[in-house]
């Protein structure tokens, strides 16, 4: 997205029959109805092996993240997870069940994270990550995570890995804090 | 939103440097990328009675619905979940655990229902519901529930019952059909 067109253009205010700000572009009128993102994507296993992804993009580029990103129109959240796999890892997986949901409000997105499992144990990168890799839990590179997320993400899979169903977590950084 | 607006000003055109359709305002260019939308919601519960809203807006005016709707900027969805309670029936809730997640993917909406329950049982109808009410299983309005998922989420809640906890049901239209 074009920001410094929107900063031009667009500005915040409250339309008339309406009880927030939104945003609005003072050329034509038009209304943006803002909405929170839908972040899907994967804790994915091959035996006792974790799939990280290094990012070849910004933000963090560089750094370790599982393979997650935004769900798109006319997708479910388990169809999305398995796409993202496919585009950063060239993994195919088979989703087990939702492992938690996390709320960073303060940028309005909502993460669906599932526990899945890897059918086969070929990866490779795809065209936004550096390298892939398989991990054991000693393995990770925990000093080069790429979001606090990952964490927490991988904490909560740690904990519930001997229990073949369970409810999700969910968490926001509401509650965290510090992020 | 003004649907008419966007008819005139909007069209649907692949961007430069993008491989999807997005909205493009044909007057000053700005790019609508469009998203999934979150639905947030519950299954609340007094004793042996369900909370359901009879609705006082479009589309299904008239008809019954869980508390729910659109999760907000800077929100997590628990927190949502508790104020469209609030909103629709004057009813507070405490969060048990995530019951369902449902993917209306044919208009991209995502739903996020909750198994909750009421913290007192007075209860009142808001600014958008005709009345709401307690019920029992057997006095569900099942004719007049006003959507499909109404009845997934009352489903799954019914199977999960007994249960302390669960893994959230994933269902997805892609799947169910007919919809
Ligand atoms: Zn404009
Ligand atoms: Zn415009």
């Amino acid at each position: 997205m074009n920001d410094v067109k929107l900063d031009i253009l667009f500005h915040r205010r409250t339309p008339e029959q309406d009880d927030r700000e939104r945003l609005i572009c003072e050329r034509c009128g038009f209304v943006d109805y803002e909405n929170p993102k839908i972040v899907v994507g994967s804790v994915a296993t091959w035996k006792d092996k974790i799939l990280l992804c290094r990012r070849a993009i910004d933000p963090r580029d560089g750094y370790w993240t599982l393979p997650a990103g935004y769900l798109e129109l006319n997708e479910s959240p388990e169809t999305g997870a398995l796409r993202e796999a496919w585009e950063e890892a060239r993994a195919r997986l088979e989703i087990d069940q939702l492992l938690a949901t996390y709320a960073i409000t303060r940028i309005s997105q909502v993460q669906l994270i599932y526990r899945a499992r890897l059918i086969t144990p070929e990866i490779s990168a795809g065209p936004e990550s550096r390298e892939v890799g398989l991990f054991t839990w000693d393995e990770i590179p925990w000093d080069e995570l790429a979001f606090p997320s990952v964490r927490w993400a991988l904490d909560h899979f740690c904990q519930t890995r001997d229990q073949p169903t369970f409810a999700p977590l969910g968490q926001s950084d509401a509650g965290a804090g510090g992020l």
